[in-house]
């Protein structure tokens, strides 16, 4: 990796930085996770699925996923239409990071609970 | 990695996903990636290196790192004291997560820019 470009991520343009913060936002993250879990889902299954995302915040972070390549909405002409969400090729190729941060929280996750209760202890 | 402990991650008091929110959460994945770029450091050249963080947030984002055992804030008895922080350890286990997410980003950038701009356009 070019430590130069690695740089940029430091500014608040950096391109880098933006996408960055895209797919590390919490919703985005767990949408991936989930499609990933289920190939082909529709709206309501993942509103299911994530029991606490909101009706808005569902709409909101799969649209932003499309807009990133990250999702493909298909409409089947059904009556009423049926339409589903999946993860692109691109997002598979991500995955394997979600995967590697979600057991680094797995492996570290007792200690942090611990020292975050040994630090509100502390106060 | 245990299936069943990672379905666990959709539900909202899964301690996977606190923990995943909070270093998934763009200051904090920032200011780790400034730190291992800058070994040990002062409050306020975080704060220039990190120009469009506020002085307030960089210190919420501090205490959190450090709560978490991420961060270790070491007070030096001179006058005026002189404040430092650096990784700990645990921050250290992370950081090859967080460079393959950079490096994921930088090689999608250009694509999702693209995407992006495509899909403002068909609106």
């Amino acid at each position: 990796m070019d430590r130069n470009t690695v740089c940029d991520t430091l500014h608040p343009d950096c391109p880098i930085r933006n996408v960055l913060a895209r797919i590390g936002d919490k919703w985005s993250l767990l949408v991936i996770f989930t499609l990933d879990r289920m190939p082909s889902a529709r709206f309501g299954a993942l509103l299911r699925t994530l029991p606490d995302i909101s009706q808005k915040m569902l709409t909101v972070t799969l649209r932003t996923l499309e807009e990133d390549g990250l999702v493909v909405r298909t409409v089947y002409p059904e009556i009423p239409p049926r339409v589903e969400y999946r993860l692109t090729a691109r997002a598979q190729s991500l995955l394997p990071h979600i995967h590697a941060l979600i057991g680094w929280a797995q492996e570290h996750m007792q200690e942090i609970l611990d020292d975050r209760k040994a630090a509100r202890v502390g106060k």
